[in-house]
């Protein structure tokens, strides 16, 4: 089974990362799911367990799987997405990339209202109106909200049914965070104020306002953050 | 140096990963440079050679370096990127993806293609007008495109000067291409044409007419692949 990628140079571990990878992603292993245990995968694979154990190591470098300590190696909820896949921590100028980030949200994010607006079913509006409120409460007890924002960002995402953006939004989103100082931020009731309008068109089912309550969303984060 | 992150559950060869990870982003080594050996490694990080080898191979599997058998170890070009970085290929509905990815494009490349007209040098137009003829020389001749098509994008995005959208483009077109069969493709003078007129409003600095070839580009794109 292995033989012919042995010419490619890469090592056994490698190929037999490969293997159980195909193997997610044939569906016999579906996120969440815990593998088979080093014995198995050894006896199955037709390797020692110690090329079991490396390969698994190179799969949990690349977020494929997670290890848990005394409970076994489970298929990753976001296989493959790894903490930083865009590689911006290698980006100095952070300042700049903040700026960037959010440019590129500026780009997908209000389109992604709008087909939210289209797709969303109520349960998706429902939960996004609770985010909304537990925002609200998070931001009146002076409380940091950056998880919560996050999550209605992505709720959004996900309700476009777009398959690719709720991976995206994510990460930008959160290496925004990273990269700037968010402590000192001023428009609070503004952020509350148009989230609560952009849930609303979606909820209205109008693209068109949910569109631009995005834009204007964003418009007030970038000027906010001085971006 | 390591004695805190020891707490942190992770291997040691995970914490020697993160140091080595570390002396990069602090530009210690640059893009493209060569690491010191395993031993001038061991010595600096003091632990053991075969602890430096494992780390190795844990960056090698984010793409932060790159091993080349008997040259060395060299920090990656695009550190961090791994080949899928969005974990694209564990999403089983491929013509789905394949549009959802097409409909990214759709939101992003024509801004890109503005700031693009607002930010380019005249050497970066130079390039992109070379690359449209080395498109129509192997369209003529009824070669895959393809590889040069992607480098047309990507050198309209660098031009851009958005730090993020370079490394994002090549993936999502990437991806598509490896996804969906571009073999059958029969818009071809008219990828030529739209090619030129996009590359044309960058060199007249003018945004809104980038903007607009770019977006007539990429639908008849969509419409050409069935996406």
């Amino acid at each position: 089974m292995l033989e012919s990628s042995q010419q490619s140079g890469q090592s056994l571990a490698q190929q037999v990362a490969n293997k159980i990878e195909s193997l997610i992603k044939e569906q016999r292993y579906k996120t969440g799911d815990k593998l088979p245990n080093e014995f198995e995968l050894a006896t199955e694979l037709t390797v020692g367990r110690g090329t079991i154990r490396e390969a698994i190591k190179l799969l949990a470098a690349r977020n494929v799987v997670v290890i848990q300590r005394g409970k076994g190696t489970f298929v990753s909820k976001t296989p493959g997405i790894t903490e930083d896949p865009l590689g911006l921590s290698f980006i100095s100028d952070k300042k700049r990339l903040s700026s960037d980030l959010m440019d590129v949200r500026v780009m997908i994010e209000p389109e992604i209202a709008k087909l939210a607006a289209e797709n969303a079913t109520s349960e998706e509006v429902e939960q996004m109106e609770k985010i909304c409120d537990e925002i609200a409460t998070l931001i009146h007890a002076n409380e940091n909200h950056e998880t919560k924002d996050i999550e209605l960002h992505s709720a959004i995402a996900k309700s476009s049914k777009n398959v690719v953006v709720p991976s995206l939004i994510p990460i930008i989103q959160t290496a925004i965070s990273l990269f700037i100082n968010l402590t000192n931020r001023s428009l609070k009731e503004e952020t509350i104020e148009t989230h609560r309008q952009i849930v609303e068109a979606i909820k209205n089912k109008d693209g068109e306002a949910a569109k631009k309550a995005m834009q204007r969303h964003l418009g007030y984060n970038k000027e906010e953050l001085n971006l």
